[in-house]
């Protein structure tokens, strides 16, 4: 049976993985009151095709048994999958605005799905975790610092879960930037279409700056503004500097100022989060979405070819009903994104079954006994399995390693636990015997650090 | 905006009780070393059609820009979502042996799909609880009885999350049957068709004995038999009893030997698991599915409408790769059929938001202090919210009291703390002052006792 290309499943040891990322994220996501909500994996079409340039890449969904002869996508009440979880949260809030409180701060962790061609590397079902503020009809600033500030240490707890020290700031750099200080910047040239620049720009991750150059000057800019816009797009720093520097260049704008301070506010709010880097970085533009001041990415130490695994911004209207307006700031994490290709190049946990203990049995006669010790495990919370055959012990206790359990107990008065790392065994009072907290939980393993061991 | 009938969604206060009920239940499996698994949300339609009657409520997915002249469903490479997570998890097994220990237990819990025509209370969207222990070839009997006590654990959780004391076995019936008792007993009586026999049983809940006599009739059963097979099905005992009432029907086959052996042995390994009733329950045939021995259904106390709540049991082959079978046991917990109508009857949690304080802004200027003193409590696990408008100190405490957040924690020097429902206020260090731990985390209210508040 062929493996369908594009819908990654993991094994059970890396989906342990997948799932202390998922407990760490909605851990710090919580601890900052952010409340969880899943939506329905559908929206009509209508509703996923207004944002236009996804189209190509809907699932449409039908019943089987409906008329085949009208054409998929036509009818008014067709259905899709949801390729994000911004169009559906929009929508959850304006269907529910009345029941919300605002400013409404929810996470959601789902999959969403794009028909994408079959092809390397591309994902047509993957999963993501998102956090947004939104308001109704206003929303302050402080809403975008309290996005950074939560993302920041979602990110620095994720790189910690993968095996960072807890002050290792090194795995993740969001990147923060903001268009109005971009938008600014080029009007205080006399930029006529800062929205051609900006997406000249954001392609400097890929070109070489003086390709990026030619590229503004086909926007219509003489050679001294492409420069300029070249060097604002060059700046990125670990701290405020950015405005000096941004001040260097000489340009003027009310709108440039508004963003150097909204930016500069952003970063210095980040600067205490242990575990991460927060840069201001000038290039980063995303100038294809529709984001109005505050802008995020997230580059992966190691892993830059996988682009950004993080993004996001404030939108002036996330949602609106005709009559009232919702705007919003947020930030999308692209689980499957990160994970699945670090699971290829090795990170898994230290087991793939959640026991820390084995129950050996001694003989099928007496396997209550061994399933009435591992219930006084149990209730100790240890996670705990019996053997499923009375085999002898010696292979009982190889069943234990191949699947990664690293104690074996044995029946008897008293009984008595093994760990099979070290072949030490000692007799136990099964009441108060508990395993190291180490050996509780299977542990993160197989990536060392990201940077050294995926690298080519 | 229309809701879209059939795939419901929750508030956040509604979905807080739904998480919480995922984690009691993901505890119990893992604490029994059950492993995690997720799988795909789409398998090819031929996957999905071999299971014959299930084919009218099938989704078919298409990319929206694919060539819609070509019938939906007819090509062999056509996808649809998946509508339980049996056939996907026995593709799973089939695809990853050689990567699996068996016996292999795992618990998914993921939402399926069915095309139903829109109606009263019919799900399309719906989320699933399964745990399934799977063995390469043969699969000892015990697997059945470690499956049934860990659901019975699992069911007794789930009734403590929704309000239940911790010994009160009144919310969850697991009933327990097994095919072989039944087909012995048929075969014992000289029924040719055990099948059609078990399909009229199986009516017993809805259709009153007399019309079950005189459907048993149309079988081609005589008028002692069909008592016999009458009496049988009406047998339901707490313990073991129940063989006693089988064998006083005076009916010999070795089959119901075997069967009434294996129930016995289920039911008595589950008499002591608190918070649950386990019964023997033999009017329980699961007519229509493939299971080959034990069989189970779940009743909710005051909720017999919703049918069984908790259903599985015994394949002896859940998969096959053509080569080697793969038999196994397993039973699903329809999570949200359970808790929907729960919720419309008036279950939550008290409160919409994980925020157990509300930290107090004098005025935007000090907005940092503020957010200073939210981590604080942050970093102690107190899940923490800083006001978003400096508005009157009265009016952020109106803003806790909405959001059903019990603290407001005021800055100053020292700090003070306002339980808003005694109005009490007192001065905290903030670095060690922590809300008592029924108020850390959202409880669940509003069902009181269940067969109480929801029966109309």
């Amino acid at each position: 049976m062929a493996k369908l290309s594009g819908f990654p499943e993991l094994l059970p040891a890396d989906r342990a993985v997948e799932l202390a990322v998922v407990d760490a994220l909605r851990h710090v996501f919580e601890l900052h009151g952010f409340a969880n909500v899943e939506t329905r994996a559908v929206e009509p079409v209508e509703t996923l095709l207004r944002k236009g340039e996804i189209d190509k890449e809907v699932y449409v969904v039908r019943r089987i048994h409906d008329d085949a002869s009208v054409e998929v996508g036509s009818r008014s009440d067709a259905l899709a999958l949801h390729f994000d979880l911004t169009v559906p949260f929009a929508r959850y809030v304006v269907e529910n605005a009345g029941k919300l409180a605002f400013p409404f701060r929810r996470y959601q962790v789902q999959k969403v799905w794009r028909g994408e061609r079959p092809q390397q590397g591309r994902f047509r079902e993957f999963t993501q975790a998102d956090i947004d503020i939104v308001g109704d009809g206003t929303l302050p600033f402080h809403a975008d610092v309290e996005v950074a500030r939560v993302m920041a240490e979602a990110l620095a707890a994720v790189s910690r879960v993968l095996g960072a020290g807890p002050d290792d700031p090194s795995w993740f750099t969001l990147q923060v930037s903001n268009r109005k200080v971009l938008e600014g910047f080029y009007r205080g040239l006399g930029v006529a279409e800062p929205t051609a620049v900006m997406q000249v720009v954001d392609k400097l991750d890929k070109l070489p700056g003086e390709r990026i150059l030619e590229l503004l000057a086909e926007t219509g800019l003489d050679d001294d503004s492409a420069r300029a816009c070249l060097a604002l797009a060059e700046i990125s720093t670990e701290d405020t500097s950015f405005v000096e520097r941004v001040r260097a260049l000489d340009v003027q704008h009310p709108l440039l100022d508004e963003g150097l301070d909204e930016l500069a506010t952003v970063v210095a709010a980040c600067a205490d989060v242990e575990g991460v880097r927060v840069t201001a970085d000038l290039r980063i533009a995303r100038g294809l979405d529709y984001y109005t001041g505050t802008v995020f990415e997230t580059r992966m130490t190691g892993q830059e070819q996988l682009g950004s695994v993080c993004s996001g911004g404030r939108y002036d209207e996330l949602a609106s009903d005709g009559r009232r307006t919702y705007p919003g700031v947020g930030i999308s994490l692209g689980l499957s994104r990160l994970l699945v290709p670090l699971v290829a190049n090795g990170l898994t946990s230290s087991r793939p079954v959640p026991s820390a203990v084995l129950v050996a049995v001694t003989d099928e006669e007496s396997r209550a006994a061994s399933d009435a010790l591992a219930q006084r495990l149990r209730r100790r919370g240890i996670p705990t399995e019996v053997s499923s055959a009375a085999q002898k012990f010696g292979k009982q206790i190889r069943t234990a390693e191949r699947r990664g359990i690293p104690y074996v107990l044995f029946p008897g008065e008293p009984p008595s636990v093994k760990d099979i790392r070290t072949g030490d065994q000692v007799d136990v009072d099964p009441d108060t015997w508990t395993p190291p907290a180490a050996d509780l939980t299977p542990t993160v393993v197989g990536l060392g650090h990201h940077s050294k061991e995926t690298t080519p």
